[in-house]
């Protein structure tokens, strides 16, 4: 990471590289947790792999749709994110008509990652991002990468309160249960249990983890990835 | 890119392979020109390969020495350039007794390269980052990355005038002129011509170099690295 300012063809070598990395491990389904892999390299990855495959953005299409009363939706994301067009083109595609507009947010990635996400300065950042999206009226704000929930607050205080702001993660959830439901792949016994692996561990990647999952993340292994 | 957040053991990786990638176009000198792989990975490479190597914080160093007459010097750079202690453990080195303050700006990496160079913002975060600096009394300040050099205006309005910043690029230019002139490599004869190689080719690629050179970087090509 992060994966938002690389080339779509780097994004998609990368995002099948960690999946043919999970099929080694038998996993029944993946879920592509980053809303720049989900927009640039999910069709692909369906288009090659037969394994059920979910990202984040159509879930959040899903979400935002439901929360948009006046027809006007706002999408935010990395520079990738929003290049690609790909939330743009489903919200349409699903809801002909809609006003759609949308704005990458480069430093807002690197400000959760710091952990300044109160203050002037963030605020000043956020207002220089959504003023526009503000000006537009939109009633909806879709957060359209996984970092952005965790400025929800700077968000929301700049936005005002007639903007509902959509995070995909309770929906995605709700669509992968969905999908095990249906095609079987429940399991209902047994204890839990989470295995983390990661390409690279960082200076602060535990006070990092902490902050996004709101406990200490364990069971981490670092692997390196090849397509070999 | 960007090195500033990867761990010491990935940057040594990419380093290796970056400059195996030059040995085997029969480079005759090889310039870390990044202050992060300077300060974490160039000892590794110096230890490993027979060509002369040469990084940016040692020029760094010995016109930041040059630049302090109260001996009381900053140093800013990436997390891992920081966290590496290279830049304060070589500036106590060859000058016991300096008082050393560094400090990691982990945001002038995402504004340079969102151009956010002046106004307000970046202003409200130098004046974050170089506080603690300025109420140190340093007279100079290394501006260890080689992002920062397009912020010095605003690193100059926050830190003011009696605190000399120094950039590294020339006195390593002159560094690699002497190395060429010792070891007899300088070439005198014909035009000259840069080529570049690159791992990926993001969206905004053309714009960065011309912000960065100061006009548009021909014969780019992509290339992918491996240590097989």
């Amino acid at each position: 990471m992060p994966y938002g300012a690389k080339s779509a063809a780097t994004i998609r070598r990368y995002a099948l590289e960690c999946a043919l990395f999970l099929l080694n491990r038998d996993v029944k389904m993946i879920v592509a947790a980053c809303n720049t892999v989900s927009a640039v390299a999910l069709p692909r990855l369906k288009e090659l792999l037969r394994i059920p495959l979910i990202g984040v953005l159509e879930p959040g299409v899903e979400a935002g749709l439901r929360a948009t009363h006046a027809n006007r939706i706002g999408v935010i994301g990395t520079q990738s994110t929003i290049s690609s067009d790909a939330y743009q083109n489903r919200l349409r595609e699903l809801r002909p008509g809609i006003d759609v507009s949308a704005r990458a947010c480069p430093l807002f990635v690197p400000l959760a990652e710091e952990g300044r996400t109160t203050g002037p300065i963030v605020h000043k950042i956020a207002e220089a991002y959504l003023k526009p999206l503000k000006h537009h009226s939109i009633d909806a704000l879709i957060l359209g990468c996984t970092h952005y929930p965790v400025l929800a607050p700077v968000i929301a205080s700049v936005m005002g309160e007639n903007v509902a702001l959509v995070d995909s993660a309770e929906t995605t959830a709700k669509a992968v249960e969905d999908v095990m439901l249906r095609e079987g792949l429940l399991r209902t016994y047994g204890p839990s249990r989470i295995n983390c692996y990661v390409t690279d561990i960082p200076l602060n990647f535990k006070k990092l983890t902490r902050r996004f999952f709101g406990k200490p993340v364990e069971r981490v292994e670092q692997v390196e990835l090849t397509t070999d």
